[in-house]
């Protein structure tokens, strides 16, 4: 395993603006000379899929040697997206015009601009050839991206837990999350001291959080239960989970990241989604969680069937959204065998 | 029609707490004589369900002469909740012993409190015969207590788009809520000087606001269409309706009413749903709407099958749990059977 930085130099962003001296972090695992397998996080996600012993990452059930996407035949990469906060250049990065963080005034990206990036940090690695893109939510978003934008790339396509664009409710509750933020007095429109003083931030946060995971499973683990403290289990769990992310991820991130997700529509500039759709190449591997309240099953299944070479799994879940995060046992061995089975093709990428 | 306020006393609520010179506003219609229906509104609504020409009440496309309640035979009556900010006794009343507005002294309530405020205030009206009690949402859950608390009382119970409690997602996000207006700086503990100024207040309705309408109608409304301002469609409309809500409502009022929907569960200190609902002695008519988040169809369903004498209706619509407010012609007309169907029996409230 390995991890460092990359840079990429000067980056324009689709809307015309530039970055200088864009770098982006990424986690490495697997022989160099595997077919290499690029891992996209969702939203509070980064580049530590698998981690370490100590601080296991968030796809550490799925990847590793002997593992799901195995470590011993497949070379695994992981950047941190552009506008993230685990080391790639975004709202925390020092403007070298400035020499002062960028904070609120780092320009508004798309998830094309974040595999765009992507694609100059493989070749700056030296990474020219892909077997398969993988990722959930905002991840998945950035697989399709990267199915449309270099269809030439990569064998397969895997993305979990994505619609083709992210519906009128989806925007609604990273709205919930931008105003609860932007208001609050601690925010200082983007020039707060911490993160962990925006209490509109752990309100935003709990707002996602609410649509990741089932009612069923809010049932099964809190049952209208109360503490001693005269909280509800659930309230109790929200307030953890608010208070949690803001102590690890940065405010002005988290917006750049929610409007990011926000511009998420495989039509735009391409005529329509069917349009769109018709101009994957690789194979897609599609995979949807039952009760994902924000990327709900039926859209997904639609999707797929306008994807030329497509192959759709609906995974039976009480967990909704965050099925992707969880339960490998049930869903893990379709990503083996497509990743396994598909004869792999030699190409390189064009610089 | 008339509108007024009762004065129903010293009221000791189920926390034990009293209450002094309690109020209920209230909206009466129809008849002196005739059969009584009883109208339960919901979280942001008032006494006003068929209001004034100029002013249309939130059910005045219900209720009306010749409308699906029948004002020439009916006699409908609404209170507006303890607790509430329409002139009952609630937040912003002074409170006799301090000279100053209750604000956030106002003690807890719950459903249970509100039912029992009503009937006093029923009985002060000289109203002592009720044909049925209709509500839909918060006013479902005070049917619901009604139908158990008094289950002599009535005829019939007209819950809709209800469910026998709160879930846990409910209570998630009414916690969001919560969480928005209390750590908001210009919330001061419950001493604000206006509603108006807590944004944090608009987060809390805008998270309400996702959780009353389908994602099938936000699509065909808002389809991720952008105004000149930047904002999508459907974020100008969270953002108007966050802060009409502020300007026409008391945050403390919101809060005390959010706590005590949490409160729902007509289970609790009855051993159980199920013994609970083989308690019903009215007859019940419950409406339950498809896409309706926090109060699926099929929780719906599954209660009412415990009820003793039940009628389940669904109502197929775009608009989820908004689908009390809207589309009358649906589901009037189950309503107007069953009210006009049901023999009229007299009786007496007990006193």
């Amino acid at each position: 395993m390995s991890t460092g930085k990359v840079t990429i130099g000067s980056f324009q962003l689709e809307s015309g603006d530039w970055l200088k001296n864009v770098e982006l972090s990424y986690e490495s695992l697997g022989p160099s000379d595997a077919p290499v397998v690029l891992v996209c996080h969702a939203l509070t996600g980064n580049q530590y899929t698998v981690g370490t012993e100590e601080s296991p990452g968030w796809w550490s059930g799925l990847i590793g040697p002997g593992k799901y996407i195995n470590t011993n035949n497949f070379r695994v990469i992981t950047f941190n997206v552009l506008g993230g906060c685990s080391g790639s250049t975004g709202p925390l990065t020092i403007n070298p015009d400035t020499r002062e963080p960028y904070r609120s005034s780092f320009p508004n990206i798309t998830i094309r601009d974040m595999v765009h990036a992507e694609r100059k940090g493989l070749l700056a690695l030296g990474i020219d050839r892909l077997h398969g893109v993988i990722g959930g939510s905002l991840g998945g978003m950035c697989v399709l991206e990267w199915g449309l934008l270099y269809p030439q790339d990569m064998n397969l396509l895997i993305p979990l837990a994505v619609t083709p664009y992210l519906s009128d409710t989806g925007i609604a509750f990273n709205y919930i999350g931008i105003h609860a933020i932007e208001t609050d007095a601690s925010f200082h429109n983007g020039n707060y001291t911490k993160s962990s003083d925006i209490k509109g931030f752990e309100t935003a946060r709990m707002a996602g959080m609410v649509t990741y995971r089932s009612e069923k499973l809010h049932k099964e683990r809190f049952s209208r239960k109360i503490r001693d403290d005269g909280l509800f289990e659930i309230e109790s769990y929200l307030k953890h989970q608010g208070r949690k992310l803001t102590r690890r991820f940065d405010a002005n991130s988290y917006l750049t990241l929610l409007h990011a997700m926000n511009t998420h529509d495989i039509g735009w500039r391409r005529g329509s989604i069917e349009i769109a759709a018709s101009h994957f190449k690789a194979k897609m591997i599609s995979i949807a969680f039952t009760h994902d309240l924000i990327y709900p099953i039926e859209d997904i299944r639609f999707f797929t069937l306008l994807v030329p070479d497509n192959h759709f799994y609906m995974v039976n879940t009480r967990f909704g959204h965050d099925g992707f995060l969880t339960e490998f046992e049930k869903w893990g061995s379709i990503v083996t065998i497509h990743l396994e089975a598909k004869a792999w093709q030699s190409f390189k990428l064009q610089s």
